[in-house]
């Protein structure tokens, strides 16, 4: 028996309504054996940038073959196009907004498809719920075998999200920026762990960390901390407290980092 | 092998608690092979009406057999009724205080039993947890087989809240009422959409609306809009705000459309 | 086929992110036929008291051999230890800060292992992310057949936060405490339904409560109520309120219970 694939949803569709269970609901029914896991559905509505970011923060610890259903789209029922994506290991469905743009940067070989071929969709598909209607019987005919190239074209053309890299300027100072925020209000840059090192100090706004904390508990709870953060990238976070509500660290800031 | 009769959820419990997870643990001991989808648990505490709103827009996308197991109970431990029901394609259980209102209009043949066989129930129940010890047992019986008619008496007398019609005037125009709100503040009518047509205008309050967007995109930041909604229904929206906060619409007040 | 070991989790790692994801797919990668359910993820940040009280009101209701994996770890990356446990019927994982007291003192028979064999952890685990790296894969493990005692050592000095007994006095006043609260406000005392009895009358802060309620139908919305709560413990409710909001009860105040 092959693996199952299973279908993870990314959404901003929140827990409080019924748009979650419909779209399962319409897996289930086209797909009885379809395992759905939940990544998340809070992400804040319309952020295309930060759903990306859960998404990449968490793919790779997904068996092969699983289906991201990534449904962040103020554009739903404008004529923004619907892609299928296969990078050889994983399958993505996603709006054509950016969403994937940190999958785009982490699987140069991607393979695109602008969803034209609308046979798997529902009938009569309304105008403010795709997620039912298209994106959720596409994954589930995707757990059941579709493969994206006959879902659609192979584009290049799709909508990209401009995901910064760390520069480096003359002194050796690295210059990187704020992507995101967990609900803890821990603040992830886009510096490698890697590249920072074991010995390094950081400063961001007017605040300079002389030293990376080994762990949450050995932090300040009255200043910004830096740690080497679980996704591979540095975070900053106030111990006991929140980066974001307690020193105004704002997403896209920039934090510069000096090796030693 | 036949197929899965699915359990789906309705509850105002929340996700804080030990609750749900107790209510899906007792199920599993019944029966191990239960398959539990949960539409929401975030149902506003008591709302009886917006909980059978919520399952209105989702049960016709589920698979066939479906259970679904609803508790919003404010009466637990009275004598309120317990009721188990049949429309020959889905099963339902809930308190008989109103919450399947939707469901009975929908499904005139629907069959309501009043559940006396407690034979089903946990030994001992609490007075405050009937989700647990009436409730979820009874669905899990439901899940393996049980019918309806076994677990009580055929009643007609069941408790109905009034689910208003549009009503029609002299002049043509549909006067409706506000049903519900998602997460985004979208204000769900109960004008058909199909009885709107394409063409046509809406007032409601001192806000006038010359003609239904297409997409959520289309509307206006700064004014309501309206929409063909995605559960069959009219729709208010604004474009990246809410109905509700932002203009002070509310659960049962009139809206009037004229066709055109 | 034996009965599959089901993993439940209690987590403070909210919804908002990826986190609870990524702990379940590196479970499914290591036992693609794990079944997971979750008791919460909404503990209070580090609020491991909270998280132990919640598993103590599920935890009996689950089927025997379900393994509980509780990630509230404040001390995430330091020389704290992780255990597992088993009492004979269910199995457990969590960090040694206390946690697992309310099944300690429930379970007296309890093994407790420091995990030291660290095989089963992801490799180059993080330092902010035991919950993936360590908790997670040994959960998984457990559920494929591992023992606690094949995870490390037996011992015996795990940490214990004292859960109080109730006292009698010479007046034969029987006195507790509030343990904890659920998302409507109602507080759970340390005061069994049994010892309580059928007539009784409860003093806390200035209030005094007459005698039991038989429903919460049947309370007052404007008074502090008593009544026997689902979980084996006395409940105080207000009647669609709160009694933490609108009467400022706080966890750990005494409560003072008069048989009659």
């Amino acid at each position: 028996m092959p693996p199952k694939r299973l279908i993870a949803m990314v959404t901003d569709f929140g827990l409080n309504d019924h748009f979650v269970a419909v779209m399962k609901a319409v897996m289930i029914n086209i797909n009885p054996e379809a395992a759905i896991l939940d990544i998340t559905h809070n992400i804040a509505r319309h952020d295309v940038f930060d759903a990306g970011l859960k998404l990449y923060q968490s793919f790779r610890h997904f068996p092969s073959k699983t289906i991201f259903l990534c449904v962040v789209d103020p554009q739903v029922g404008t004529s923004r196009r619907i892609l299928t994506c296969s990078d050889g290991e994983y399958l993505y469905i996603a709006p054509d907004n950016g969403l994937l743009s940190f999958i785009y940067k982490d699987r140069p070989g991607i393979e695109v498809y602008n969803v034209t071929y609308t046979h798997y969709f529902l009938e009569n598909p309304s105008c403010t719920f795709h997620g039912r209607d298209m994106f959720a019987p596409l994954a589930a005919h995707m757990s059941k075998g579709l493969y994206p190239a006959e879902t659609g074209e192979i584009i290049t053309d799709y909508k990209k999200i401009m995901i910064p890299d760390p520069s480096k300027d003359s002194n050796d100072i690295l210059c990187g920026v704020i992507l995101g925020f967990d609900i803890f209000g821990n603040a992830v840059t886009n510096i490698d762990n890697e590249a920072a090192g074991d010995d390094f100090g950081v400063k961001i706004l007017e605040y300079i960390i002389q030293k990376p904390s080994s762990s949450y508990d050995e932090g300040s709870e009255k200043a910004l901390n830096i740690i080497k953060g679980s996704s591979g990238f540095l975070e900053l976070f106030v111990k006991n407290g929140n980066s974001r509500d307690d020193f105004g660290i704002k997403r896209g800031m920039k934090i510069f980092l000096k090796l030693r």
